[in-house]
């Protein structure tokens, strides 16, 4: 008999933010797979370390920060195949995903080449935006309010359009297109109800409002939360 | 000193689903507090059943299933003072919440008459909206998709509209208004790309593709997920 693919969600940085069902699948895991960005280290390893066995075989897959499209789904692939080969040989394998596997996650390239062939079980996690929230101490949404995920990429006139028709959004994966969105923000008059977290709930974590920042850049983990 | 108020979500309905964060906190909490809807059982309770101590005392904020909007204000206002009674002597006091405090949670209520009083600490959860693209083994949202989370209240017009520029979209809190929404998917022809949960990650759970239901009423505890 096969093993089962578990793609666990570790949370958002605290390790006590994973799931019961995380941490004991994940302790219990002889065979660990993570994706680890650059050769640098998986921020999803670092939140579960403290709970993998000593003896736990790790498979990293290594994905390069640039990396052309093609490329990365060679890469994939053989990370799939290596995930296979233990599962065809009757082990189960855990997947540790940063936040929810199936909330803007890398999981979905090793859940789309292995789930037809192999059970799979995904374990959801609480999200950054979640976090966000409860880091800053403000509800993020209530009653009938619209709730909106947009990622920073849109260009100006989607951001605007978007915001302009919700009670509530989270912008995402912010970095680089910071200047853009503050624009966006000042334009809605919204900049004073919008607020920068980078690194939710990890050490280096950061909060500050919109309109004390000066910089155009934030990291590419920082999330805005807009109430309007 | 006054105590801490603990704002904690239990998850959608799977005790595992709890954070090791909240397990924690519940397990060694002396007050409980929760809501329970017309006196009956609590849901947030029902799931953190487990893990309660049996010594715990238990503060029940009872809400009529009915009741006008100053009527349960007086309610809140009630329930927050006992709750401030026991932070007052000292007392740490541990709030359940279904799902994620501060995602469509009516602890915003207890959260707006307290937190400015006694210190507060919202512990975040995994969301209805997680689980049930765990359970129905489905990629919610990735890469630059817009993920828009609507309340089923919105009227015909709102609603298509939302839709027509969402990549990713979570109905909620469907109950009686299943048949307009059912229409607008129709109206979009995202019928077949829509499904909806009931009860995620509940014993008496249940998934249904949209197209296949002929009801115009489903359980309020139902979520549609839309792949656009």
């Amino acid at each position: 008999m096969s093993g089962t693919l578990y793609g666990v969600g570790v949370g958002p940085g605290d390790p006590e933010l994973m799931t019961v069902k995380t941490w004991r699948l994940i302790s219990t895991a002889k065979v660990i797979a993570y994706l680890a960005a650059n050769g640098g280290e998986s921020t999803a390893r670092a939140i579960a370390e403290p709970f993998i066995a000593e003896d736990a075989e790790e498979l990293v897959i290594n994905m390069p920060m640039r990396v052309d499209p093609d490329a990365g789904q060679a890469i994939y692939d053989k990370g799939a195949e290596s995930i296979a080969a233990h599962l065809l040989a009757g082990t189960d394998v855990v997947m540790l995903c940063e936040g929810d596997p199936f909330f803007y996650g890398s999981f979905m390239y090793v859940f789309e080449r292995l789930a037809n062939r192999f059970k799979t079980i995904v374990v959801p996690g609480v999200t950054s935006i979640s976090a966000s929230a409860a880091e800053m101490g403000q509800p993020l949404c209530a009653r009938n309010d619209v709730l909106k995920i947009l990622p920073a990429t849109l260009d100006e006139q989607q951001l605007r359009k978007e915001l302009a028709t919700a009670q509530a959004a989270a912008i995402i994966k912010v970095g680089r297109h910071f200047g853009k969105v503050k624009e966006v923000l000042r334009s809605l008059d919204l900049e004073r109800r919008a607020t920068a977290i980078s690194y939710a709930t990890q050490e280096q974590q950061i909060i500050q409002p919109i309109a004390e920042i000066t910089d155009d850049t934030l990291p590419y983990f920082t999330t805005i939360i807009v109430k309007a």
